[in-house]
């Protein structure tokens, strides 16, 4: 019989189907293939982009030419823009302000034929170094409030015409829903228990181990219990910290060997799927966010890497609730190695 | 400059685009095409589906077989049971229940070649009639808190194999979390004003006209302020009732002819766009759901239109958060015929 699961930290139901097996058919997806026309953000190609924002130059090389590792430029198709004034207002009923923010494209490498799970450690450490830098930056802008880190790899993850490997920023001035929702989860256990939810629910997964996929000494990952889709992972810090942009250089390095680590591993599993993966991190503290007296205690930041492998319907857009085919313990299985590895060829 | 708008039904931010006209470019789907392979829904193919649970049969034709005009059928692909024990418990900190609920197809009409926006306003009615009947017929099972009705039409809102013209049921044994929210923010509108907000929209909406799209003496159809996605459209009855299942005969005539009109106006400014559709309706009155008492008087239940002509990135998907890069006032402009309509041919 299938179950319903309750994801502790939103409140948000999954239905999980009772399977034995990962079969073929629960999948639907394009297998990810490099488009080859001209990239604006291949190395030598610097003038297709804005100008940059910031960049990881490692011989110290000159803005917008070559030699750069990580390299940061606004979005060409700019949603937000940095330059101006909210101006919240109401429109009758409605409520509304200017669409300013930041909107930024961070390339993850001068490389063409690399994804983020292809490069060495310590190139990924540079993306991640990169995301800290861009996070302390926007910190300082008092308009901002929240600052989301996102990635689309593979068409049905939203990456329709870019597959050069990059990341994206969007800079808000408000809080996303679903980061509310878990900071008043988080505070609501921690009212109760004088703990964090998320350092709990890592000390109950790290003793079980079923859904535990990878770990070294600074982080671990898993598939979430009441994973929305198969193969579903996060990836927590085994410390306990609001704020991304806190992290140690030493984390840094952690958290790229296990992030390339996972990713390497679903791509080898379900060979090539598209994934959209995002950092779920504190707001910052501005005196409007009601709930900032206790953030530090109360919150743990972490990723999620949400595999684009079935599609969404009519119900779970209509309702938040998600139906999975796969049981996240049987993900966990085949990407820990503790059953053989499945891979599945198949494509739409 | 780009707009943040807000969704006052649920406290959803979107991006909203500053755009004049509307631009192909702006779209990425699919257009819908019928399967001409064996299909089990069509009239005379009743043994291959399982047994019927509900049929409207004008001419008083026997159970599964021929002479039905709508039929209801348990999903093959069984998500839920509807027999047995709920059995809520914990699993270590996670909280889990069976499967238990219905998963339910409504076939629309017997004959493969036609769209719900293609039959005949009498035949939407016994749709609606339909919907109606196992919304009531389901109340009477206690361990059901909510019934969430939708449809997927098209590739990109989920209709992979099946494209003979279905609905589908869910009966759930908790309430989702945007009907939740929906209901939260109402309550609380209601507290303050002592008048329901979506009355209130309506007024406005019905007064101002920007985001009209059609209208008739019972229901009216509006681009959402805050619209999600291109063409995002909404069914609201102008009289105040928070349960659909006790709409009249009369009502039901009027929903089916506002339905019918807006489905038609979208099939054919986007050249036939995957859509999904949805009901958000109140939760039964249970015990247990703290909101009951005055939930007649805070919810105002509603249809959904929600074409699937852009895809989801991770940016949506972590955030809860949405970019639509056509704004709702000229979306309405368009499928209200007040410019002329845009006719828009593309394919992926």
């Amino acid at each position: 019989m299938s179950q319903f699961r309750k994801d502790v930290f939103t409140g948000r139901w999954v239905i999980v189907a009772e399977t034995e097996a990962v079969r073929p058919t629960d999948f639907r997806f394009k297998k990810f293939t490099r488009e080859t026309t001209f990239c604006p953000f291949c190395e030598t190609h610097e003038a297709s982009t804005p100008a940059e924002i910031f960049a990881i130059r490692p011989g110290g090389s000159a803005a917008n030419g070559p030699g750069w590792q990580v390299r940061v430029v606004p979005n060409s198709q700019l949603r937000l823009r940095i330059e101006g004034d909210l101006a919240r207002r109401p429109e009758g009923f409605h409520d509304m302000m200017n669409g300013i923010g930041a909107d930024e494209v961070i390339v993850e490498t001068p490389r063409h034929d690399r994804s983020l799970h292809e490069l060495e450690v310590h190139e990924v450490a540079d993306v991640v170094r990169t995301w800290v830098a861009r996070m302390i930056d926007l910190e300082g802008d008092k308009r901002i409030r929240y600052v989301l880190i996102f990635k689309n790899h593979g068409e049905e993850a939203g990456a329709h015409t870019i597959t050069h490997s990059i990341s994206q920023l969007m800079a808000l001035p408000v809080t996303p829903r679903v980061i509310k929702a878990k900071l008043m989860a988080a505070r609501d256990y921690y009212a109760l228990k004088e703990r964090c939810i998320y350092c709990d629910v890592l000390h109950q997964e790290l003793t079980d181990r079923k859904r535990l996929v990878a770990e070294n000494d600074d982080f671990v990952s898993l598939a979430p219990f009441a994973s929305r889709s198969p193969f579903e992972l996060s990836v927590f810090p085994k410390f306990h910290s609001s704020a991304f942009s806190r992290i140690s250089s030493a984390q840094i390095e952690n958290l790229a060997q296990l992030l390339r680590d996972v990713l390497q591993r679903l791509d080898k599993a379900l060979n090539g799927p598209p994934y959209n993966l995002a950092l779920q991190d504190r707001p910052f503290l501005r005196p409007r966010e009601g709930y900032w007296k206790t953030i530090e205690e109360d919150f743990h930041w972490h990723l999620e890497i949400l595999p684009q492998v079935i599609g969404m319907t009519g119900f779970e857009r209509a309702s938040w609730f998600f139906y999975n085919p796969v049981p996240p313990e049987l993900a966990a299985q085949c990407l820990s190695g503790r059953v053989n590895g499945v891979s599945l060829a198949h494509q739409l």
